[in-house]
């Protein structure tokens, strides 16, 4: 065992609680003595302990002269908890390992400052790609206030997320679909363009084998065209949040709202401005949005440079069709050497479909950067 | 080493020969004599000896009680050559391990017995898989005197083959690009639709960092607007066919036979029937057609069920566009639920693009057989 051991399994408690910890990050800690595992814990819940107050408890006088694996930095501020820093100080801990600093600027560093003036030996970024990308939806959230947009599509392997006459169930397997349940428990929102309301009525909720928790639905709906008896609207399983522009409905307004649904309407006369929906859900302490579709919310989100993961499965058939959707709509880039290239890429298969997920890196916020691809 | 080890070489021999052998098929040999390869051989053109005949001449007085290992069924007849399995009984040949039998049902098995009455002990059946997959071209050639027709497309992540604007250069990588060419060099025949030629003037030659070999070019353009310039025409790198309706201008198919341009005028009065394109292919001995695009041809092919192979690059970047255009037009499947499902998938990473191969299961040679996905 090293310090990457034992961060792994810190990082291991800090994964299993995604989605439970919004608008606090995921944090794993585990306590070592004498070679032996005397603590461990993880953050469960915003407004309850840290991870590392978690693990003291459990290390009880063990802690002292221990060393502390932490996935991210110990906080050295009263928030709704006390500072984990000076609890660890007090416990005596020898040494801190920590995989990441606090990505908040305001605190950043702040923590280790407090541990080793105290005496502490202190060593940071052990695994800190992976605590990183753990927490990728709190590191943008904390640092913009806008919330993390991940969209998900599914499509047929020639490019198909519908047959020309908009069918469009089922294109993945049954595996891909409980893995789409899990992604939409671990994020604080989910969104879809009213189409997708018209067309399924889905009630996108989280249905995994163990109950899950339901994100926030939003609707994007420029002309307010969502029908009072929407399951999103009636069902009362999940706060749902309407955006759409100023010149709608005034009663279908009231009738929404008395049913409880939030309708917001942006300043868009048209359509509804996203970069504003996106400020909105910041404010809100919405740190994660999962996007699932359509072509047109998906091609709206592109065109204006919204997105921040792609997770594209991949389902190994074929349904072709000059008419059928794909997964982007929009008005799309002029050239293919425009095109947006995804970074740290990665594949994951579930039974037959292929899942593959990347960073797209837009150009305007990459200072020109169109194409990491040679081009010939 | 054991039979399987051995059948291993002689199937990597058969490997190396893709692609010059047409319209044979790739055959490769070797043989053991106490422990020892003592001969090899590939079969490396039509009407030149077979893959036992050289690994025989190899071995000389040693083949006398070997085994010898034969990727295909030794020949029991007179072709352009006289029959294999005749020569391994005059040289005294101990035992003979069979991956696959001769696939051709008027002559399948015919080798096995000529063998088993001269009293060689014979293995059929060994890495059986593999050596029909190496000859999955030839076949199909072999029974139906059809081409085996492998469709290859390249898109985005978001499912795209062009922009909206028709910008297709490049969606995939270079290492891509070079399989691509490999995969032509494979193939009796490269097949595109006019638009491609219009669009972009392909030479549509091998272009390896070994020379490879050219495969007939093949052009559907059912009105035949062929430019008298385009580098198909003029280029002379290889064979030209055109394949055209019968209301055409008889002056334009003079010019282009001219020009050693072979024009086909099938029996389509609006567009070109690709059953009879496959059909005169299969008559003039090309066992396998390379199909890139794009849309229009591909959706043809798929909308008549004519796909053997699909090859589809996946290049991690997206583009956008309800616009653009996708890897399979036609009309394409009313449901979703008539997905044609690819079976036998297989994944290949080139750089940062992902390559998913699989064989097309249409439901009208299948009866009825429509998904192999769950569906709830």
């Amino acid at each position: 065992m090293n310090d990457r051991d034992y961060m792994k399994i810190a990082l291991d408690l800090a994964k299993g609680t995604k989605g439970q910890t919004s608008p606090n990050p995921v944090v794993g800690a585990v306590i070592v003595n004498q070679g032996r595992i005397v603590g461990m814990g993880a953050h469960l819940k915003a407004g309850q302990p840290h991870a590392e107050v978690h693990a003291l408890n459990m290390a009880g006088s063990l802690a002292k002269n221990s060393t502390l694996y932490v996935t991210l930095e110990p906080c050295s501020h009263f928030g709704r908890t006390p500072p984990c820093a000076e609890r660890i100080v007090a416990e005596q801990v020898k040494r801190v390992v920590v995989a990441t600093l606090d990505p908040n600027p305001l605190v950043s560093g702040m923590g280790i400052d407090l541990l080793e003036k105290a005496g502490i030996e202190v060593t940071v970024g052990v695994l800190e790609q992976e605590a990183k990308q753990l927490n990728e939806s709190f590191n943008k959230y904390i640092t913009t206030r806008m919330p993390f947009v991940t969209v998900k599509t599914a499509m047929t392997l020639d490019g198909k997320i519908a047959t020309y006459t908009g069918s469009s169930k089922w294109i993945t397997g049954e595996k891909s679909r409980e893995y789409v349940h899990q992604l939409r428990h671990e994020h604080d929102a989910i969104m879809v363009g009213i189409g997708t309301i018209l067309k399924d009525n889905p009630s996108l909720t989280v249905r995994t084998e163990v109950e899950g928790l339901n994100p926030i639905r939003i609707v994007v709906d420029s002309k307010l065209r969502i029908p009072l008896d929407a399951k999103v609207v009636i069902d009362g399983k999940a706060p749902t949040w309407i955006f759409t522009t100023n010149h709608v409905s005034e009663q279908k307004i009231n009738e929404l709202t008395k049913m409880g649904i939030q309708v917001i309407v942006t300043k868009g006369e048209e359509s509804v401005p996203l970069q504003e929906v996106l400020q909105y859900l910041g404010k809100n302490h919405v740190t994660s949005v999962f996007v699932e579709g359509g072509s047109t919310l998906t091609g709206s989100l592109f065109d204006h440079g919204l997105i921040d993961k792609y997770i594209g499965f991949i389902a190994p058939k074929l349904v072709g069709g000059f008419q059928s959707l794909t997964s982007i709509g929009g008005e799309g880039k002029t050239m293919m050497t425009q095109a947006v290239p995804l970074t740290n890429i990665s594949i994951q298969q579930f039974e037959d479909d292929f899942c593959i997920m990347g960073y797209p890196i837009f150009s305007s916020s990459e200072g020109g950067k169109v194409n990491v691809y040679r081009i010939d």
